[in-house]
């Protein structure tokens, strides 16, 4: 509208208001189009899903956001030897071997009093669980974690009820039978979000079986994300979490 | 704890502290258990899921129910045939035909200014997508609802940006490819939840192709209910809305 | 042996020794082979299991059963008018119909003090878990029920404990994600035989969330059968109770 | 016809005519038929589909070309251990890295005006893409490509209106949920050919994900290809494009 | 850009031009949204899908198209009792009980000299086929059709060889293990459009059988469309043949 | 080559001898081509699968055979409805309730001195087994049938042995498990035909655990048909079979 | 309430009762919760899984389970590779290099009479056969073997039928058809545990044949764990076991 | 019998004749029961499946077969290290690389007439059609192969009628979409043995795609082995050809 108005007042002229309307917020580099505009519309960098590029490419995009001056950079499923490349081009950047994350940079301080819960079944659920926690960590959120709470020993999470609680979301992260997300899910009034994880043989069929269960969840106030996506679950906390803290911005 | 100071000080006996400490909040009717303390805990009433109920037993938990003096009392999955049954023991009942609802009692207002808006992709969708308002605006929220916005025809779908920037939670219904949950999540930095339906035929094997597409949206900040879960959807908005009212009550 | 020492000493010749030694011990029906020697060798009357048979055939076996003298029938999957009709030509047969049980003659009483306990999730999974009761019951064991003890209300279940430590055997039946099993698996160190149910809708795929979800689970001292198979979990936990009451017999 | 009415005047004799009506258009290898009269019958030459065969077998099939005197020699899913030793009985063989495709010659021009796009989802679905368009090229096509227009950025493809408009078939290539082929085939009325990646992790299941939702897409004039299968959309593509240009030649 | 030049000359006003641009070619029913501007960007009339749409959507949607003049109105999967409701309102609507569609007007004349051939391999293929062909002949195409030629009698479709060469596009319908399409493909250089149907039992589990061989069709030229989509192999030949005839329009 | 010759001396014309070579030899309904030539050529009349067509195309197919003489009519998957249907036009045509099969005329005397054994494993097999049975009997050969010798029950197998070791051919037919194809696979050297049935529920899946348990027998000699398909058993084993009486003919 | 109680006698103070009340009987590892409560609790030491865990992790769990003076260990799926590093830190550690197991320790005498049989069908299937062994052992069970009596040759298995006969428990491995189980169960009256192995090619699919013919055994008395889960079923054998020998310890 | 009428003559003891009708005709080896009677019981010597046995339990098998005396042995899914360690105990074992078969000793001549045809579709096909060629010609049987007669080819096929003609069976091998079994099984009146292979990428599922097409198969006397087992359609085809023999012998 702001565009249409200066173009009525022929501040500017046809040519140009098609141009800013038409305008691409996002640097091209042939394999990929990093977007410069998002963390300004979402205040959220772009981030950088490191499993299906090329060394070259990943190198490429880190290489171009930090001539564009991006302070915060982040990159999932990301190998050693990606981390190395990555490394020589951008020292600062540090990594975490569990989560294969790499990052640059940490947000000042959280942004509200709200805290995400991450709770994982067994020891083999970890690097999807600290997926999630360095993800909602470096979007600005305070986290907490309790590890190896499965439901066959079901004390082990009933002795967490008062983290339980103070949590204003909470990830479940399981494998093989996924049962956790229900059983958080009936302790809990705030939102779950379950995490199916690969981690199973035979019959889990590499994260179908908790994957089901968790989407037949008989506990209201639960839903999915994909097989072993940390990341994903920690972004969507993070939205959650944002409409928290809105009020206090 | 409070029971247990109780007890230090003599006020209780230990037996009596036994059985506070165990107390059962639900009523038992043999079939199942009507959970009272829940309204009370979770600020929602005990939900009646009456697909695999026969009407002998709906009736029996409604009239229950009532003689707990519950006001509001709401069904999900609820054939005409089991409704009629249900009207008779309680008359003021009401039925959505649409979304194979029963409900009795109104919240009394939304509770806080944010909005949930459902969106669905086709006319095939919207029993689901009713499912998932009935629900939320039964719990206490303001819905919106924008239907036939299937991304085969973006600009319906672009037409109703204003909508959509001014909601809180989005849920997006949508049965054959399950595409509009992605193009919603990359439109909006607010939590999006994606309901598949079973809606389609052949190769959508039941909605299983909208689920797995949503499952693997490429959109961050979305995640996923069962099939067909319009419930689930509306419950899962709902404490998501909560947390962002939670500092204005 | 017997019968070749018999030979040796020309008590019986070869022709007979030969028949004794290949003797049929099944009534040839055409349609079925009715095994009269099943009590006898496992002290389990022959079962009938009625879904796939014709109402003829059904009524031909048992017709059979009764002229050899059988005082005690069971059969399973058994539909009301199949039932009428069976009712016509032994009039002293039993209906459940919710479990679709239909049953002449009773044990004398319990063979042993070990209590076979059945645990179910949710209201609709109730036919099942009467199936499985029924059977255990017929067969001379102690059955006690608990129902509606899903684990998104993990205090319902919590609140038996006492049942659940007096069991022998505990049978979980449970559809949607099945967690049951696990819990109750791990709350107990008996053995736990979980029954998953084709209850639900979407991605329960008739039982398969279910089924995978107990195949998989974290509890030791689980094991399952087919979906919908209380007649299976009750059989299996009847001869699981035997071993028990070996001693005493 | 013409054999027949040769032999009916005489010039040939009827164990020719036999041997002529049966005659084997294609060389034996023993471990492959080389079909000669591919060219002449339908305007592309034999190719090669490198994955299920040896390198002896695909040195025998290239050097057999060359002494047949094929000019233009073409391979798919060639790895580079298998064109290095391709390139020993054929120097000026090349090969692109990214798409695994060898090919020697070069269609001398485009033989219509018609323009075929190749539009990709991700940077991950590149190599799938550049075989597509590699394989259109090959084929005598001129073939425009546009990537990473992924449907969580919906923008990015609206920006390149332009270019779809002016095409006369897009291919839409993307993994995970496979959206991108429902949003083009929204944006344009000319024949879109949709090819699912196995591009994504958990229930992505290495494509099905993307094959189902573009099997299901509700937007018309879609047909899809099997998962990866970038030459046969470059070759379906072509085939149209031939009718396209089929007047003017 | 036109409007925007408008805007410049002061023709219109900012308000005018922002709705302008925004403007909703599409009528809103509530439960669907009737898109008139389609006829004229795409040369098709919208399509009424009926399978997902109860008698009264169906009957609103028709009645809301006689209202704005249109000509010609199509649907598919259409039961004989909602054809009943909808000749009511529309008495020249026209029913194929075979195909299950309803119809009202013809085009004019097949605008090209371009045939289209559908191709079946058995008897009960034929409503699926019947949908293909009633489809691209709706949307003004020649079309000819061919029936009972399966693979296991090969030399049936052989002696159909002269229309197959004279066809611009073949639809190859098939349920079953589907080779048709392959077996085609072999004998055109055409593209051709494979409809895998659900016809047979057992292992072809609802043509998932007859889906999958296609996808995997050996023969180059080939796409595929949904179990039983006979609409959309119809339309997808129709874009292709639309491409055809460009130049002679 | 017969053709050829007499075109060579004259004795022909070259349209003549095209035609010839082109001649198809079946009668062309519409929705169907009866082929004729199939009982010279093969020995097996034409046979019907009802189950997809209409009992409009039963009834011509029915009709014209018997225009052309047909002595010898067979139709599989056939309803009662559909049967009465026929009668009408056809009132010597028998019906089998049981295998849903019509037939028409009987072979003069099994043409060799094998015998094809079926086998079926419990009394809801039947229909599939008699399936077997009948055709392979229409088609000339001599059958025995042996039924309810499921494996769980081993020894009612063991009796039959003589039978077994008689055959020629063995058709095993069994659902749930389908592990009766194995056990007699490893008593017998004779080719084993393996049906798997539907017969079952749960994780039986419609039969895909007893297809998939007889692919993997562990027995030699063994081959298998789709769930269900007690006519394609038939005919392999008579295929067989004739093998077995080739020299006596 | 044994706590409750010296509570209400002021011996302990309602912090101290409060903290008994929650108290965790297990060690934090951080990566896992060691459990020292459960030998106590159910006879059986913690099991460590060792498929999931880091070297670094199974080692620092044995470590702190010395530290704890715990005399026996025992620990599946483990690597040669982990397992050297274990023996560095616990010389006396042993090694099954087949049932890649791990131990430490041997119970002291079988604690009843009763006898767990192991039988399995193919040489391939022994890694899973071994580890149910072992482990049924290692929790004090006697334990017999055989192996090698696939239902191909059923008179391998007929001639062990003696040893059959006097097993309390059966444990069941196959893989393929899985046939054995269904087999046994007829001949023994006594509790059958099947294991699905992945032994298999093809459509074995990993086991998913074996699993769903057990899962489908039309033997009663069967009930399945998870498929190449040797572990679990030596655990429910050793558990049933337990109840046998109950009466006499 | 003839056990038991020399009891009856007292010529042997009743411990003899247990024993007797109880030996065990095979050789135990711990990991293996190595089968003596076989070849004389069904003309063929145990075969050797190597693929889930390691190198030792191999070489044990051989050895213990050379020590009885053993000619022909035969073993499928050898790598060529085991074939190494083999030819060390075994210096004239030979082995087929492509097959991947080792083999010692031949036939001395095909004991029949009849010819087994093994044809297949593609190149990469050629290991299973020559595991199973090379079976069938150990076994005895004279075979003749025809390779990449893929159906998208047709008259490749159509060109070798005259082998097709020839053969007593028919062994089609067959990745991708599997249509090859279809073709060939119109073709011929003989049986067809149809091998899947999983030859293929993407939507074939590793020969899911072909296995179900050939289950599907609309040509009778069609049967279907595992996927990718060449060794069973090479002996069933042998078991098929020794009736076609059986009057000659």
């Amino acid at each position: 509208m702001e565009i249409l108005q200066k173009l009525e007042k022929g501040e500017i002229r046809a040519e140009e208001a098609e141009k800013m309307l038409k305008i691409e917020p996002f640097e091209e580099l042939g394999y990929a189009k990093v977007d410069y505009h998002r963390e300004v519309r979402t205040g959220v960098p772009e981030i950088i899903y490191c499993a299906g590029k090329t060394q070259e490419q990943i190198c490429g995009i880190v290489k171009n956001m930090l001539e564009h001056g991006a302070e915060h950079i982040f990159g999932t499923r990301c190998s050693r030897e990606k981390y190395e490349a990555v490394r020589k081009i951008c020292p600062d950047m540090e990594y975490d071997e569990l989560a294969r994350i790499i990052s640059r940079g940490k947000p000042a301080q959280p942004f509200n009093n709200g805290m995400i819960l991450v709770a994982c079944a067994g020891t083999s659920d970890l690097p999807v669980a600290r997926e999630a926690a360095l993800t909602a960590r470096f979007l600005g959120n305070e986290v907490e974690e309790i590890y190896d709470v499965g439901v066959a020993g079901i004390h082990r999470l009933l002795a967490k009820m008062d983290v339980l609680t103070r949590a204003n979301v909470v990830i479940a992260v399981a494998g093989m039978e996924g049962a956790l997300a229900s059983v958080i899910g009936g302790l809990t009034d705030k939102p779950v979000i379950a995490v199916p994880t690969s981690v199973g043989y035979g019959a889990s069929f590499n994260g179908l079986a908790a994957l089901l269960a968790m989407l037949n969840s008989c506990a209201s106030g639960t839903s999915v994300v994909n097989i072993d996506n940390g990341f994903g679950a920690g972004y969507m906390a993070h939205s959650i979490n944002c409409l928290a803290g809105k009020r206090s911005r």
